[in-house]
């Protein structure tokens, strides 16, 4: 009874109804065209853009053929270029990494992303979001690091306390399958973080498809028991040792890194998607202190690796998994070492740079 | 001497270099000028479109009200309910699918991306690039399940052609190297696929986390050799051969699934990122000869696991892997048959739906 008051004064409420649906099509029908125009708009812009691009880059290799002939031709000092030169990287780092990178055709991605995630594209377009992706890139390393120190203490403490000097097969296990998904995703960060214009060395990327590899070997690598335990996961052994050492120098140099990068970008020398991962280049005034550490722990890489061979041609463990395992370290260790030498070696070209223009602003 | 003549004309070779520096200057300055002006023009249209959206939102949940408090009050009947609400859902899909969706904040697009690839955004901003996302998946499919025919199938010849019946263990965890892999590639694509707009179910991604899981678990179980070789390799055995009836109908489902994917475009009903891994819902017409397909299938995943469970009770193999695996397989066809009884009850529901409002025309 109470129900015919409320319908008193609605004489038709399907009328009301009808306005309000259509009012909700009459929305529905200006979202649709507010992002269709701004679509065909950004579309519009984007083709300007790409034609000023290229017409930049066209005027930058002319400048610099036309430097290049008047410093064959001796009109230039070296001075002169130097100055020359600066400007137009300036300018490069504008097509490549000013605001108008966002709009540009994205360098390729390669091929281990394309393989796992298609063709998608993983350009941030945005400088807030690439530097969300780096911030977070480098917060992962930190915890990385920290369960890169843990998982094997853990391992080799339980060992001599409750395992009687005998690692079960499942620990084991389980943490060589944590190394194949952390290497995967460092990989595939860090190949994100190069389509988002990082300039992380190729080296650092290959040294994890490498990790990678020898992470799944590994989890096809029986681990055996008693008797002769000791001798047997001698090579498991090392490997957990190396990891520790591996762990506290992450933990060093990320500290260091991420306290260098921020003292590159406050003097504008790097935009802050660079990614120095590895062996060096983060750590400029306390090099002396890490360089012996880092150098010490490609050695003892190799050596590893070398008494895996060893082990394998002596005919201890004659597996396929010890030779391949034994090859992997080898080749990693020398080239962390040959990219350790080559970043001083940059590093060392570039002081002594920023000490002859320095003498020479001095002299002036 | 016939340098002489060069220089004769350029009386100040740096005058010409300088005019041409600061021309590249200019002209990435105004390449930075116009990728910012676009940026922030960007940023304020998107302002823009999100309040549109969250005003359409809020309409179409009030007009919902609406008609659920009309219904009640029976002064609506059914045929207008679901032509209102045919138009509701119209709206919504434009908030979700339309141009302007490109601008909105994107769903979030769960742990298992984030785990990989940090917080980068995989939602492609353009549809056609979201196409060719789709079209890539499933080409991608295509391959692989050609793939899942010939892997098995090869293992199982040379088995009985080369190897004297016992498989080496190279081989098989080659090719579980590669299902490890396959299905890890598989689950990113298809979350990514989901972020995009798709409406995969999210059993399939699941399913897929069960397989990669099962791969890892599979590459630590030793492959053993004679002594007793055909008893202690029957589940391998049994697993290459439902591999191998997967691979068959992997391939029937992709063609009719496309197929069906197409037809529903050009019907409307769909938009393109629909994708229906698995084990039903592309195949309509055909979905009495594939269905029996299906559940014998779903039937032998069962057998498979079952029997490993057995063997591992019994204590054949009493390994932690060969519980896992059969527990693993049990589920995961478990799953894949409650999700195609559900799919098929959507879909003969759906079917019903249309020829009452079929029939309901041609009566009027």
């Amino acid at each position: 009874m109470e129900r015919v008051d409320e319908m008193a004064p609605a004489p038709a409420p399907t009328d009301k109804l009808k306005e309000e649906v259509g009012k909700v099509m009459e929305e529905a029908r200006e979202l649709q065209e507010s992002g269709s125009s701004l679509l065909w708009k950004i579309s519009n812009e984007e083709q300007s853009l790409r034609q000023k691009a290229v017409s930049l880059e066209s005027s930058i290799r002319r400048v610099r053929y036309l430097i290049s002939s008047l410093v064959t031709q001796k009109l230039l000092d070296r001075d002169q270029v130097s100055k020359f030169e600066e400007e137009l990287h300036r300018a490069s780092c504008i097509i490549s990494d000013g605001d108008a990178a966002t709009f540009l055709p994205a360098k390729s991605q390669g091929r281990f992303l394309r393989k796992f995630l298609g063709p998608i594209n993983v350009r941030a377009s945005r400088k807030e979001v690439q530097l969300k992706v780096k911030e977070e890139y480098n917060s992962y390393r930190d915890r990385t690091a920290l369960l890169f120190l843990l998982f094997p203490l853990v391992l080799l403490t339980l060992r001599s306390w409750i395992w009687d000097g005998c690692l079960p097969a499942f620990p084991v296990q389980l943490y060589q399958a944590w190394l194949l998904f952390l290497y995967t995703g460092l990989a595939m960060r860090e190949n994100i973080l190069r389509a988002n214009g990082s300039d992380i060395r190729p080296w650092w990327i290959h040294h994890h498809y490498c990790a990678m590899v020898m992470a799944l070997i590994s989890l096809t690598w029986e681990i055996e028991g008693q008797p002769n335990c000791a001798q047997k996961q001698k090579g498991v052994e090392l490997f957990l040792q190396w990891a520790m050492m591996q762990g506290v120098v992450m933990l060093l140099q990320n500290r260091y890194q991420r306290q260098r990068l921020y003292t590159r970008i406050a003097l504008g020398k790097a935009n802050r998607m660079d990614v120095v991962w590895g062996e060096t280049s983060g750590v400029d005034g306390q090099l002396w202190v890490l360089c012996p550490v880092l150098f010490l722990m490609q050695g003892f890489e190799a050596y590893v690796g070398l008494l895996l061979l060893k082990t394998a041609f002596v005919g201890v463990v004659p597996k396929w998994q010890v030779i391949c395992c034994g090859i992997l370290l080898v080749v990693m260790a020398a080239g962390n070492f040959i990219n350790t030498i080559q970043s001083l070696m940059t590093k060392s070209r570039f002081k002594a740079k920023m000490k002859r223009s320095k003498t020479k602003q001095e002299l002036d």
